[in-house]
């Protein structure tokens, strides 16, 4: 990964050929994309704090990893220092850097990482597992103040399918492994994981555990919390090992412990998850709603019906108006034109059109017949469906949205996003209050702001609401902008119903909620067993609850 | 519920009308039901040990929930004391009772339970939530040399449907609720929260939460763990508080903690849970298989398909060679004996029938759907659709089997349950494995002895395997030979890759084999949990781990 933005050097956002995107950031923030860009730094001007580790402590570690693999030189510590929230990378590009990890470690196994955590237990130091360093709730910083060794522990190495139960649809696969990587091998063998979230090309299967991700298809595979049966995780006294059962009432569960532990009670290894044969037939469909409350209420009334599909999303008026401006010009024939007259003569307002995927698997025969059911649920709602056209194309795309973030941060925007879970009753008084919220930051801070969202992973009894905000900020005060909107947003989610987090972990980001959110004494419970798991705090201290 | 059995008074098992049972019970255990039954002693002649308790602790107590509601005697005390396993009854009924609660409580709302809570720990008592008293892993019982004053906490006035959010499908309701009284209230309203356990009429919500319940509908439904959203439970320093989102990613899940906790963390008070609209067509249909290894590969398979059965269960060839054996006596024209004969002609081994029932839920038409689906899957291994008689005369029977398990131990027999989860690629391993387990016990302890088995709660990645085991107890020594067979079940689960219970709980019967399951630094941090949260064991100590 870049050190200063998303994804692989030589890939970016391209808005030539996007011709209604200028005039769209123009009027959403504010932004003259014809002023050209200010480009990150270069690494060579960026200031570092050294190393502190000594070197009787780094040739331990070295003589359990290899020289080659216990990496003090710069560049891999500042990768390893921060996610990639918005927050990670103005502080980067700023070369602020109070605390960056002493050494990089990249074993090559389980025993190496058990023998890691055993001696630096033993030193004292801080270890933090590192995946693919996507997070953005600020899983992966070392404290400021940290007085003692810092090591980032790379499961880079550890990236393989370690073998496939066919008979029981259970595949043995080690914490480093990355999404592509993972269903490259599996789709050899005629199985998918079915795990697919935003992060999912630079994301890894342990981090997606250690933050209970969710996945875009999670709707038919379930979040990662379901789709995990086994674990395997070091610990300074030896290995938690889960067995795969599909279910079990032994007690308060372990592995429901080490899901979303962020690193704080050890190192996972080694994941068993749930995977399904590669569908004969993936479909995702585009659908148009013509306001935001008809779109939940079938994506509600689809939740509760006789069909199950993988992926149910609709974008509201701004989040679809902004996908319209990302579209590609279109020379000749343009459908999405004629469609667009279609809809004003049945007297739909173009502006507040909501934009909706969803995802079909399966038979040949069974998707037809889910598509029936759902097409009725849709029309009973006033939508249209649009056709295979647009979910190729979103299909397409899912992966793109960081790179997009990149492109206008160079451009002084901050853009990040805030994502909730609640009760289907109680979704649509989330939205408007989180717009208002939001709105009251951005005159709080005096820039115009922008906000869009999308209900996207249903549930039976509720959905997530994902949400993205844009702001052009000032540069010597952005964070403290950024926190003002950030702040706003997650109090909203609280105060009305919806959970902290819904798939990024909680981190350093959201933890100030968490009270709010599971109550006191669920936070002492959570507390205790932290305490009792880590007493000296080496591991990942201070994520999920404030020290 | 009676104090010496299952259920209540005037109900019991019935042989009159089932001619082939009596022959049934001879060839399997060695059992003449000619000799007339021993009924349990006379409550009267039992010896019970006196309550501890002081006035003044006893009076503050009542001051709480009011003298009528603190309740000393000693009938009250003793049906406290035990749930309904046959270790349970076997003692019970033999007057051994070395620690019975001091006090029963039956607190009016949260609030006093709140009260008592606190007051109990200031003085250092011992608290046990009790539910419906149902539970068969010893999770009630008060340690036998327990010097503190034991209060028994019974939820039963607690009992209500507190409010349903139609707009999400989610009820809140009290934890001391039993399953016909919430379904009662929710159907009368349109809903239901599915779930039904083979304890189904006298066990509570609260209790099903805290032992990590499942129901026989999971398939659909869930297990508890995925129905219950929201929780409050009391614990001395206030209130945790689980708000019911449908997914969160914040942290280790608080509400994972709870569940199976079996009162060791606090005293559950209301659950919200997800609840359902009641189904337009519900159908349980038979069907049958000529051997177990077909059976198991449908019961896969169904799992792995387009279709989502409610209820998927197959019975191996000795359960159903009982369920035969249970009907009742036919005159006149008998479709069994019919279809036996027309299977006899196919070739099939008639002792050899695997009898099994598939659930089906939704609109007429997506039944029909479902059971197509099913249907192509049954004959593709050589399984045959009997029809929904079964499923009717399956569905008005299942909550009977205790009552025939108090009419064996009348007539000396011994008979539990044990079940386990497990990968499908291993259930043929376990099951055989189980066996073999018991017949060696059986052998062991000199006795002609009985198992049979099925499967039942499938999931993506396996499932549940469920076994009876009864043989006739020599009197003096029940117990003992109970452990021998027990505890040979219980190592032949873990040793072939399953959990040591699905749904029953921990308690004290399975703890011995906890370390075995999920691991000796997987119970450490569970122990870290427990006496974080509870630093001098005030709540049901001994529990899920020996202290």
């Amino acid at each position: 990964m870049k050190w200063s933005g998303w994804g692989v050097e030589g890939v970016a956002f391209n808005p030539d050929n996007k011709p209604a995107f200028a005039p769209f950031v123009k009027k959403a923030v504010g932004l003259d994309l014809s002023v050209p860009a200010v480009p990150p730094a270069e690494f060579s001007d960026l200031t570092l704090p050294s190393t502190t580790i000594d070197d009787d402590f780094l040739g331990r570690l070295a003589a359990i990893v290899g020289a080659d693999n216990a990496i003090t030189e710069n560049k891999s510590r500042l990768v390893h220092t921060y996610g990639k929230s918005i927050r990670d990378l103005i502080r980067i590009r700023a070369s602020d850097l109070p605390r960056m990890p002493d050494v990089v470690l990249y074993p090559a196994d389980e025993g190496q990482v058990a023998q890691i955590v055993e001696l630096a237990v033993a030193q004292n130091a801080v270890v933090i597992p590192f995946g693919g360093g996507s997070n953005i709730a600020g899983s992966l910083t070392p404290n400021e103040g940290e007085a003692r060794v810092v090591i980032s522990l790379d499961l880079g190495r550890l990236n393989d399918v370690v073998s496939i139960d066919e008979g029981s649809g259970l595949a043995r696969i080690q914490a480093g492994a990355q999404g592509p990587r993972i269903e490259e091998q599996l789709n050899e063998r005629g199985w998918t994981m079915g795990h697919f979230p935003d992060s999912f090309t630079h994301s890894t299967l342990g981090g997606w555990v250690a933050t209970r991700s969710s996945g875009m298809q999670s709707d038919k595979y379930g979040d990662i919390a379901d789709i995990t049966r086994g674990l395997r995780m070091v610990r300074p006294n030896g290995i938690v090992s889960i067995r795969p059962v599909p279910s079990a009432s032994t007690g308060p569960s372990v592995r429901e412990m080490i899901l979303g532990s962020e690193g704080r009670l050890g190192v996972i290894t080694e994941v068993t998850v749930q995977v399904h044969r590669v569908p004969e037939v993936r479909e995702i469909n585009g659908y148009l709603f013509p306001n935001w409350e008809a779109g939940i209420a079938a994506m509600h009334e689809i939740s509760e019906s006789d069909a199950h599909p993988t992926v149910t999303r609709v974008s509201d008026a701004r989040e679809s108006g902004f996908s319209f401006a990302t579209g590609k010009e279109k020379t000749g024939f343009d459908p999405q034109k004629v469609l667009m007259a279609f809809l004003e003569k049945r007297g739909w307002d173009l502006e507040g059109i909501n934009l909706s995927f969803i995802g079909f698997e399966g038979s040949k025969s069974h998707v037809a017949y889910e598509k029936k059911i759902v097409a009725r649920i849709v029309k009973k709602h006033g939508g249209l469906g649009v056709g295979k056209g647009p979910g190729v194309l979103y299909d397409q795309k899912k992966f793109d949205t960081p790179y997009l973030r990149d492109f206008l941060l160079d451009r002084g925007a901050a853009a990040d996003v805030s994502e909730t879970a609640a009760p289907w009753s109680r979704l649509n008084e989330i939205h408007d209050a989180v717009y208002a919220a939001a709105n009251e930051a951005y005159e709080q801070i005096g820039t115009p702001g922008w906000i869009m969202s999308h209900l996207s992973h249903s549930y039976h009894s509720g959905a997530c609401l994902y949400f993205t905000f844009a702001f052009v900020h000032d540069g010597e005060n952005a964070i403290a902008q950024y926190d003002v909107v950030k702040r706003a947003i997650q109090q909203a989610f609280v105060d009305h119903g919806g959970t902290i987090s819904h798939h990024h972990g909680v981190g350093r980001e959201h933890s100030p909620w968490l009270e709010q959110d599971i109550s006191t004494e669920g936070v002492a419970l959570m507390r205790g067993l932290f305490e009792s798991a880590d007493p000296k705090s080496n591991f990942n201290p201070d994520k999920v609850l404030a020290d």
